[in-house]
């Protein structure tokens, strides 16, 4: 394990896309637009703002529209989309997005039951996605589901996800993100299958995006990094959950992820107390506890106070000589 | 990074010790008996039972020698208990137990915080415990605080912590552990004070103890065990607080560490499915949410049912031909 050295790392934050489609309650759009224009103050490489679905089947995201046009776009910060199909990619163009996400599924079943379409069916529409983006000259990344596992199929071979990466990269997508939608990597696999598909296609954009399902969402980011990976997705408070583990946490918290590649010498370009500060805002917007750490405990080199009697203590013990105590 | 390539830990739990004594509620001693004799079936190295401190400082441990002379002691499994000063190791001697664990901080805030006593006060009291063991012949760890921080003072230097290790080397004691007391760690720093201390004392058996308290637990695991530390502290359901992070969760969640480490190919020696048979008796025991994560998720290739709809879902998709979809 080396230090980072100052070694810059892309953050992409994911709560408003992927975390907000899974709380229960709808997030009024006035506050969206205020806390993504937070968090465009706060360092961020790329925002993840909104999904153009369906309202029906997000309707937590039903207001894609309106947030993409009153946010105010930070110069420097990718303002992307989850973008399903060719209505989609029409109303994100519409929204002069700076990037289409698109999403499929490495497992047949995890498309089927996600998706409702086999892989070859997404395949085929994201190819159309992909050709309308290029007219338009919007870069597109892919965010390839259940890469280190399915809930459903249990392990996914390393071959299928490299079958995958190889048929979008010939379609010329800007990058690949190595999703681990339920929290199944494990740290040694995460360095495997990120050095197999860095060696693969060099030039492609590569994103890493973890869930803490089983805890494992840290050193699997450190794995990840260690690896080569310098972008990473991730969301603010950790909210996002996963609907096959119960109770389980979601994605890895930004302020978590930030503060260890931080502490480990990495340059994020973040800023961590102004995360703090919006996780804040946001645990209020969702009105539920958020799993990430960081936001309770804060930076570990937070100081605390010593005992209110610690002036006593000190004097009680210097009293003492230095020998054995019957307690 | 390696794969554990079958490389044998070592793993302690610390729950019934290091846990309970967080807990708002007394456990009975007839539950804390019955959990650690089925903890004593499921390949653990070693279980901190209890300590033997006064009944008025850690009223939640007050039964320690009625739970020690109760369980059943399984051969191979090392029962230890924590020591504070020589009336403790009196109470130890005559509860047979198999090693003392001694703990001091390398922060002098903490330690009169903590213990009421100057660093070198705490010393010299267990210098005289180590010399009883010795007479004993039984085995003292010492457990050092703050080895990666101190809440009150903030860094603390690696010199202050190699030269405690060096006078406990010195006093002939079989081990040392580095404690991370409040979360303070990250895997960079941990992996080169491991690195440092075990070069320093190769014949010592280093163990090395994590708290979650800024979600990097599991991260700095794979530090210490990448630097070759071979023994783990862990708590069973991430039971054990910390004081200076009020919500914060506790130790490393052994069901938690331990999943991630097999996942990796070490052996741990554990039965991982008895481990989230135990948690779930622990969080009957204590009465709250423990923080674990797998004791909730299971294990990572645990198998889930698609969609109950997942045949006409499937019957759906392939009547569609290969084209573009406009939902």
């Amino acid at each position: 394990m080396k230090t980072g050295n100052g070694t810059r790392l892309f953050i992409n934050e994911v709560a408003t896309r992927d975390g907000f489609q899974m709380e229960s309650c709808f997030i009024p759009t006035d506050d969206k637009v205020v806390l993504i224009d937070r968090l465009s103050t706060l360092g961020y490489a790329k925002i993840e703002v909104t999904s153009f679905t369906s309202a029906q089947a997000i309707p937590a995201l039903r207001d894609g529209e309106e947030v993409m046009q009153r946010i105010a776009r930070r110069p420097g910060v990718v303002y992307t989309a989850l973008v399903p199909n060719v209505r989609g990619a029409e109303r994100a163009l519409e929204s002069r997005i700076d990037e289409f996400n698109i999403v499929m599924s490495v497992s047949e079943t995890h498309n089927l039951s996600n998706l409702r379409m086999t892989r070859e069916q997404s395949f085929a529409q994201l190819a159309e996605v992909i050709a309308l983006a290029k007219q338009a000259r919007v870069p597109v990344n892919v965010s390839l589901s259940c890469v280190f596992g399915c809930p459903m199929e249990g392990e996914v071979p390393l071959a299928t996800v490299l079958g995958w990466t190889d048929r979008f990269a010939a379609l010329g997508v800007q990058g690949l993100t190595l999703c681990d939608t339920t929290g199944m990597a494990y740290p040694t696999q995460v360095q495997a299958v990120c050095e197999a598909v860095r060696a693969r296609h060099p030039a492609l954009e590569w994103t890493a995006h973890f869930h803490n399902t089983r805890g494992m969402g840290l050193a699997n980011t450190v794995a990840a990094v260690e690896a080569g990976i310098r972008r990473l997705d991730m969301s603010l408070g950790g909210i996002g959950g996963c609907p096959y583990a119960p109770g389980a946490t979601g994605n890895v918290a930004t302020e978590d992820v930030v503060h260890m590649l931080q502490c480990m010498g990495y340059d994020t370009g973040m800023d961590l107390e102004g995360l703090i500060g919006a996780a804040a805002e946001l645990e209020s917007l969702v009105q539920h506890e958020l799993s990430s750490q960081v936001s309770r405990a804060g930076h570990r080199l937070t100081r605390h106070a010593p005992p209110a009697d610690f002036n006593a203590i000190v004097e009680r013990a210097k009293a003492r000589p230095i020998k054995k105590e019957n307690a």
